[in-house]
């Protein structure tokens, strides 16, 4: 990098607005909880751009950080900044950058891909071979200012609520999963309604799908997809929940699987739900080996599965926009809880209690 | 065949209620008109079927029928009974069928294949090299009877109204074109709202379609095209008209071109007016060459072009019956007319003054 | 055609060559071992077939009816006659026939499908809900005549050797697999060289793969399939070899696995070996339950992992008719083997003892 | 890296080597030829890459632009460096280049996209609504040095020889055209056999095709068409060449068509070829409007036609390193002359006589 600071220009712009320390919440040493502390700004590289966070959401992952668990261990550094879902302003962008200015409203892909691996160098950056995560190997937006690559940058249209654009990340989980199934006149099933379950919800109702399937074992979260749009919800533990399926799907299965939770239980119980010749997404990520039964579940039936990673740079992005701008999804029934930045620790119990769906932290009113 | 004729064993199951001869609206020979004639029921296969029919659609082919066109003089011959779009009941099958039941409430599609060409044995019978149609190569349904072979029965979803499923011909084209286009989350442009472009409205809507942009010269199926769920309407001879496409897909052009119209301005109008990658389904049957520059509009462009011909042999029929019965999509603006068969001459005369969208022919009251 | 019984008319119009008995090897009751008994000659239905027996191949899956395994136990319903790969000539065909005539040279796809359901009318025939397989679910070709639909047969081109014909089905789940992967210009691991395997290795050089690396246990296998047309062949238990195969593809990892093992640790070694964005064809069928990392093999990588069944009815037969006819793919080294319907204890032992790839059969010396 | 000019720092790395002026073939004014001139050395940016040029392809636009024809006229500004296709050794690097060295043996993509737009934005930068073309609309390769960003540069594989590393430009346009098609296990008609079309053969062998008809009206070109691997060859003007070609296909029709001449009647003779369902690619530029069957030639026989513009960055870059390291592909027959630099007029007289397949321009020895 040169040493002539690329953050000088943008502040003199901006009238030497930025401030030289920030709130941030920091995951410190290995262990459970995160700290809400002052830091220094981050620095940006001339390809970078600072973005000042308005509004930030938790993901389940957080939570992981949060509690220190296995997974965290062995991915997270300390001390990191935590938080990979945001929206916010530009407060200044490097010399090299093209295309994005101070001011812009904007959203950023999580997902900070190496530009130069066989995957990036064929528009599937999304499953970058040495892909870095924002907020887990390396600093994130649960903080006052964030620093991304221009290339990450997505310019919000002013129609895209600040709260919505602020979960774009998980919601393009869920845009990526249905659009890759495939759903358009399709009869589909839902394992899995967290967060990106409901979300899927309304996505395959916009991207056509012709009858939706929500299985769950939470009665509050399987209301919430019935009112989501769901045609039918069910307790995954109902016995003949299979043959109930088979018989609402005329017989011959759901066309399509989508794999929303993770549990083992699950994914084999959905692919016994898809109809040969089915397609499959699977999303949610088991945390051990799942015993699967190939022969019948997927080689006799011909089925195709599909393992769903991110959201595609920037397809999902242009997909996500054409549908919230149409107004063919809304997310307001899943953002439950918008809390400010200073009560992280309460956003953090209502995330741990499952009675939230999709929180909101509220880092910064907004001005840009 | 057998010498035991194939008729004679359901006639008795249905108590001998077969007369020997019917009502039939007959090309008789070469020249204008129609003629409602007397005729014998038609003989079947042992792998046929015989329909009572109910009701059945008039389409824009039948009207060039009737006009005896060029297109008619070299195509048809007569005497021929008239009709492809069509629903009723079984009222007799051959011996050696083995799917469908006297009785049954049935579709039919109307491509008659050949069973043997490389097409038909590869799943791809609805472009087969030896295709003959109902109504147009041999005997249709604007009659009491119609013949077809067991294979190209569609048995009914008892929510699907009679009305909707006599016009299930058309509707298939709307479908067909909509999902080999693939429309989710995607800018579209109809070129052409006569009564197919109308129905891939709603059609394209529940298919996932973010925006709609019909394009059209007739005000009034542009009114209507808007109540059916078009973002935007438009008279194909606005000025700046490809200019305003662009400006309302974000300035790169419509993800998606819908071609219903047939006209060669129409064709190039749409291709002018689609984005670099994106893909172009011609249904619309030119009857002229059509002048095109290929360089600008399809080749730069990277553009998929699809040649749209009749339905998915049955992939869109389950498409339809899946949009249909999830109350996805819903026929009834289109559907302005139901003119008893009787009165055949009137609705000849409706279709000609462009006042009416789908007519459709009441041939029977049901009760097979 | 003639008004007399379907079996009838053959045997005049040929002379009345048609025996009341004929040989066939047959499971006669449930425990190991096969019979070679005089048992009628089939009688066919009006849409049937009858053929003239040649040349039959010895499927993997006989051994097993042989060995009476757990999956014999559970499927197979004795008395029935065995074998599912052959060719032939037609000796009679039923009233309803319609492309099929007397003394053609055909093969047949020993898939019986249903025909009437979502899979049958959706082109996708080879994976129909209620198929039924020649030799196992349906008495079979091991035998002078074997009687099957018109819709499975395959008349054969006259530059496809007898002893090649007769082994169109393995060819057809290698094309199959292959085909459906794609491999034009990539990198291809195959874990399991048996014969579908070995088949496999051509067909996938033919069709475009740019490296071919096959994974064994079998050290001649491996030998074979490096004559074949292998680039790499590697026994799976080298240390090191997921790390090998990363190296020999640039570091990315292959970009196509073929599993023709059926092995758990095959699948689980081969989906390590496959680079993000790869796709896995699945033809292998285990016998148990495998225990997968879907997280780190599937799901991050985001893979396409396909289930292989049989062979697309009837795509994958005209692919296979093209690469043989084009002397892209030659057969000769994989049929190791000719053996006559007498001495069919021989080939069984021949085959159990593993010194065997393909064996065949030879039924009858020809001229029906 | 170091404070100071971009140039500067890699000069010193190599010893001052860069000098202040190079030899370049310019288009210095409207009107027909080119001049080698003394020129500046271009300066670079940061995310630029400079290149010592050793090898450079002449393109037939190359020709037009020498002609000052009526493209031309309308596209290029002189004073312009003409040449896109090229190969060398790079000569120094920006300071933002991160995956390319000074050193780095390269050819380079020689279409510039903007990274910005929804083409960029979604992995499909070849068809980048902004794109710039080397040679056309900036600066070229037919000089001792040419600019080209980080983005655009292709390391080579040791494997690849010079010469045909120097026509990587068009033989991806081959690749791209045959694998966008899809080939394998298809019959292949290919009209216009110029230097890509004949590129298209061996790459089309190798990508699968089991049936390759060339068709052309130049005999030298259909005779190295077919040394190439064509199975037949033919003059476009042959009497009843459709029925030919049909009888060549199982009276089908081709699979797939590679339309590689730009020609409105080889466009035209070349559809009414393909077959029911087929594909058709098209790459050849036409001049002017031509006028089309649709109807017959794309609606009804269900057809996929496909603009093909460029190549896939950088997918079918990897592609044409995979089938040439796997020596699938020789190019040796079709670079037909190398001519040094300063003997361009005689290349370019050459390539005027028709006489030349590929020329290949050698511009320095090697060695920066």
């Amino acid at each position: 990098m040169s040493t002539s600071s690329p953050l000088r220009a943008p502040i003199k712009a901006r009238g030497d607005k930025l401030p030289s320390t920030m709130r941030a919440l920091v995951k410190e040493k290995a262990g459970p909880g995160l700290s809400l502390k002052q830091v220094p700004v981050p620095r940006i590289g001339p390809t970078d751009v600072l973005v000042s966070v308005r509004k930030a959401g938790i993901c389940g992952t957080d939570g992981h950080i949060w509690d220190w668990d296995k997974w965290s261990q062995g991915r997270v550094h300390p001390p990191v900044i935590v938080g990979h879902e945001f929206m916010g302003t530009v407060a200044a962008v490097g010399d090299a950058v093209r295309n994005v200015a101070v001011g812009d409203r904007v959203a950023a892909e999580g997902h900070i891909s190496c530009g130069a691996c066989l995957l990036c160098r064929t528009g599937q950056e999304y499953i970058c071979e040495h892909v870095q995560i924002l907020g887990i190997d390396r600093d994130g937006a649960f903080a006052d200012y964030v620093a991304v690559p221009e290339h990450n940058i997505w310019k919000l249209d002013p129609a895209v609520p600040d709260e919505w654009a602020a979960v774009f990340d998980p919601l393009g989980n869920a845009v990526h999963t249905v659009m890759t199934a495939g759903v358009s006149a399709k009869s589909v099933v839902i394992t899995g309604v967290g967060s990106i379950g409901l979300m899927a919800i309304p996505v395959a109702r916009a991207a056509g799908a012709a009858r939706l399937i929500a299985i769950d074992v939470n009665p509050q979260k399987l209301a919430l997809a019935k009112t989501l749009g769901a045609d039918e919800v069910f307790d995954a533990r109902t016995p003949g929940l299979r043959e109930t399926v088979y018989a609402l799907t005329g017989g011959h299965g759901a066309d399509v699987l989508l794999e929303m939770s993770g549990s083992g239980a699950a994914i084999n119980q959905g692919l016994s739900m898809v109809r040969n010749g089915g397609r499959a997404a699977l999303l949610g990520l088991p945390s051990d080996n799942v015993s699967m039964n190939l022969a019948e579940n997927i080689i006799f039936k011909g089925l195709t599965v599909l393992g769903i990673n991110g959201r595609k740079m920037f397809e999902t992005w242009y997909q996500m926009q054409a549908l919230v701008t149409a107004g063919r999804v809304d997310l307001s029934p899943i953002i439950t809880h918008v809390v400010p930045l200073e009560r992280y620790a309460e956003a953090f119990e209502l995330l741990k209690s499952g009675q939230a769906v999709k929180i909101v932290i509220d880092v910064n009113e907004g001005e840009p």
